[in-house]
């Protein structure tokens, strides 16, 4: 009986982490959808709100880490439960990661509302959507504990790779054009590679679950198609 | 007897993750130090060590991973103890992190030695000097639980602000000038941007540092200077 009841309370504590880990996630995923609406509207009066959601992830980090901190005094878990445990903590870490690149994201947005001319921007629409499913996916697959459609997420990753390359190239195109789309541009440069490192975060949020489930290393390497750091426009 | 048999064991149990992160954090420096250097000598034999090098750190982290939880399970700390056990955990994560930027900076590198023009990267060596000795003192300063020294590595996050604020902002007026610049330019404004990350990464572990001996959050929020994200040059 006691024991029953120790590892209820246990699971409760699990439950709670699991919850704000959802939460979390939740705020992240309207804070991009946020920041990428921003970008490709011009609408700054959006970015402020993804910047100012910021706040509320960080606090809700503290929050995870404080739990976590609690559980592990007053449970002292062990093995397959510790896993979880520090899998919580780990992802709360790359969560607060990824609102801190919307939120960069964000700030660029306000930044190219206010600068003139900006190429056209479609190819973030379809990145940003992409990157925005893939967490979306990625955070269900771990409320689940699917481990399959986590893995399916951290395949995908190479497809935005290569999304980024193509935006990468396009871009630096643009600038050898005009002089006076070099300031445009090289803010787009920076909210891509933000928008690329966020995919990077769900991939990684989905090889924790991966770990704290099966307790395997997913598959071997992660295929990387992102070759920007040595892309070279001639012009 | 037996209390002061298992508190020995803890105080091992630390020390022995504490020489992990210490170890981690040299091979850091050196990557670090590597990678500003394959730069500015346009080295890609330099880089390509320097790349070499975040296996070593990524196998240290999975390491560290293994202690902490092995320490978790085996000596379930209270209190303070919990938290420097987690605290290494967080520094461990965040000496990855710093790890990545400074092998992307070390990619950057090569294809920087295969573009010609390059424009003078004067303002990268005394950055990426600044650098070096903002981790090197913090790290030397968790060794010693040396409160004090890491703020002061806490402090100086502005002034390197300031140095990418101005590097940022020269790199833009050369993409300006002659567009043959602008592949070179966009690898330097992106290794610039990784140098500045590895210095809030350090200012990050100065923050887990002071949080693990004194169990408070330092100081009000840090001051920002870096805002290239709003930066506008008129060309």
């Amino acid at each position: 009986m006691r024991e029953g009841h120790i590892v209820k309370s246990f699971d409760e504590a699990l439950r709670a982490l699991d919850d704000a880990i959802v939460r979390m996630g939740g705020l992240c995923e309207r804070q991009l959808g946020e920041a990428v609406r921003a970008v490709i509207e011009r609408d700054s009066f959006v970015a402020e709100a993804a910047i100012a959601s910021d706040k509320q992830i960080d606090a809700l980090e503290r929050e995870i880490d404080d739990m976590v901190v609690r559980t592990l005094a007053l449970r002292q878990p062990m093995a397959v439960d510790l896993r979880q445990v520090i899998g919580a903590l780990k992802i709360a870490t790359t969560l607060e990661r990824i609102g801190d690149y919307a939120k960069n994201v964000a700030k660029r947005a306000i930044t190219l509302a206010q600068v003139a001319p900006v190429p056209p921007a479609y190819a973030f629409s379809t990145m940003g959507q992409f990157v925005q499913k893939m967490l979306r996916d990625v955070l269900d697959a771990y409320a689940q504990r699917d481990v399959a459609r986590g893995d399916a997420v951290w395949a995908r990753d190479q497809e935005l790779d290569n999304m980024y390359s193509a935006v990468f190239r396009e871009l630096l195109t643009y600038m050898a054009e005009n002089p006076r789309n070099i300031t445009a541009c090289t803010h787009l440069l920076f909210i891509a590679k933000n928008i690329e490192r966020i995919g990077d975060h769900a991939t990684n949020v989905a090889e924790m679950l991966h770990f704290l489930v099966t307790g395997k290393v997913i598959g071997a390497e992660r295929p990387k198609g992102e070759a920007t750091s040595s892309a070279v426009v001639r012009t």
